[in-house]
């Protein structure tokens, strides 16, 4: 897990001197959250050092560098710092410059998205553009693309925990599963990938709305948790929200997590077309890729379970 | 943009023979969406040709490939598609695996992340795990970070549309402006990275809420936007909520848009701290990278703006 510089009051960088642990710095002439997630994606690879802090990592993400003399700037920096740099620049003359000077002040580096890039452009036989996401002039279309996210979010929003059942029908994707299974965060995160989601809660001898069995029942999902891990949530969760340990409220009491989770897996067993799938243990997108998985594959049948895009 | 196989009721691969235009298989041991990201902004290299169809694309992920079986599946029905195959695989068997069977089949093939691993195994002088996330008895500790992201979430739609100003001064980050500036979908994007988000909407001639102007002014984010843009997503907007164009609603009126712009640049001018971000032609991750640079360069001026995280 990391924390963001905003929670401890400590200052990284050229203003204290260079802390304890490596540094990574990731520049882009767009906004950076392709090497953010690549450098998230690959530090789970060093999980085993990392957890303990045996090891332990400073990312510094540096976005919209457009300019070699702010690149420069940077890679002196980097140079200083005794970081590697991990770079997103699709200018060929500013890709080459960072290589260059990074050999040049002995930074370690690499492109991120280069070779990705050539990839594709030599299976298209087209060059890439070489001009940077956001650069002037370039207005990125209204695509109908963008809309649907957007009515998708706000759908969702609107749809959370359970409100204006009747309209069920319009979703793409309903969730039903107990109180903090993660039925909130994964709506939100299907919602922008462009899934309008519905989520219902199951509270304890409470009867799910009607309509919720008349939709297509192929699009309900329904999300289950192992007990203990529940507990741990719901006493994080009653902690957040100032629940004191003394307040007369069975919410994140063991037996009442057991019991509820039983109702859930009764109904679950009651209506057996609802995919259920366990969330213990698991990162929101990583449930997320399971429904989608699944999503997909009961609308085309494939041999090979894909999911397809058109650009 | 893009569209996904669900709108369009065509389909793609083995079950119809391959559609017109290029595969890229994108393959994963984990989720699929670092593969997904990565090809989504190689792929804005080329828009030009994107743009009219004068190439075409067709992206097929397949996530959760964990063992060679399956593997090699794709890869032989990637030859006979004549696709590109882009992978993250963390096991070295397998993504030796996939190099060799797609150097024999004639598959040009890309690794996407393993350069990024390598140099920052070289770089902290440790051996990556080789462990897919999500592998069996790999559980994701409940950490921190999770637990912060989902309280962001779940703040940030409470706080949607200007709902309960009295909260505001819980807000990491508020924002302002007139109706479809995007000031929902921003937020969530937002909350997803961990920032409580609570956005303001600005209406011709009524009051902000008192409690804006009591709370700290450097979190506050005003954002604008072109007129005639505007009006083009507002028009959307009432067609998506079946407004026909005889309702009386001036909502989508030039004269109506144009004042109302107005109406918040005046209230912007009056509140000089607050940055105003055009956001005309923006995707909503791009003025989101906007924001956060700001943000973090207030807390602490830096030589060279960052984002710093510790892991
Ligand atoms: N729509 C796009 N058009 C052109 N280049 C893009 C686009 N999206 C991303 N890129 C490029 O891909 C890299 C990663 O983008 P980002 O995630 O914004 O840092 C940067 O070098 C961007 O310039
Ligand atoms: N937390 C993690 N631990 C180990 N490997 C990870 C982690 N997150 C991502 N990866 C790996 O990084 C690659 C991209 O992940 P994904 O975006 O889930 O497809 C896959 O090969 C994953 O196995
Ligand atoms: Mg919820
Ligand atoms: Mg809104």
């Amino acid at each position: 897990g990391y924390s963001t510089d905003e929670d401890d009051g400590t200052t990284n960088g050229e203003a204290t001197g260079p802390l304890e642990g490596k540094a990574i710095y990731m520049v882009s002439d767009g906004t950076g959250w392709t090497a953010e997630h690549s450098v998230n994606a690959a530090l789970g690879q060093f999980e085993h050092c990392l957890i303990d802090r045996a090891c332990s990592v400073n990312t510094h993400l540096f976005s919209g560098v457009e300019d070699t003399e702010r690149l420069m700037e940077i890679i002196k920096q980097a140079a200083r710092e005794g970081a590697l740099l991990l770079y997103t620049l699709v200018d060929p003359d500013m890709a080459e410059a960072a290589k260059h000077a990074c050999r040049l002040w002995g930074v370690p580096s690499t492109d991120i998205l280069g070779p990705t890039t050539e990839a594709i452009a030599a299976h298209l036989g087209v060059a890439p553009s070489g001009i940077p996401r956001g650069a002037p002039g370039r207005k990125a279309p209204l695509s109908e693309e963008y809309f649907k996210r957007i009515e998708a979010i706000d759908f969702t929003i609107k749809q959370d925990d359970g409100a204006q059942p009747q309209n069920l029908s319009r979703a793409t994707i309903v969730l039903v599963g107990v109180s903090r299974t993660g039925k909130t965060p994964l709506s939100i995160y299907l919602a922008q990938k462009g899934y309008k989601v519905a989520n219902v809660p199951i509270v304890m001898g409470v009867d799910l709305p009607k309509k919720l069995f008349d939709i297509d029942q192929e699009k309900v999902f329904a999300l289950t948790i192992n007990p203990v891990v529940l507990q741990t949530i719901r006493k994080a969760r009653a902690k957040a929200l100032g629940f004191g340990s003394d307040v007369r409220s069975n919410y994140s009491e063991m037996d009442h997590v057991r019991e509820e989770l039983e109702f859930a897996n009764k109904i679950f067993a009651q209506n057996p077309v609802w995919p259920v799938i366990e969330v213990t243990g698991k990162a929101i997108e990583e449930t997320a890729a399971v429904v989608v998985r699944i999503y997909h594959d009961r609308k085309k049948k494939y041999f090979l379970p894909r999911i397809s895009k058109r650009y």
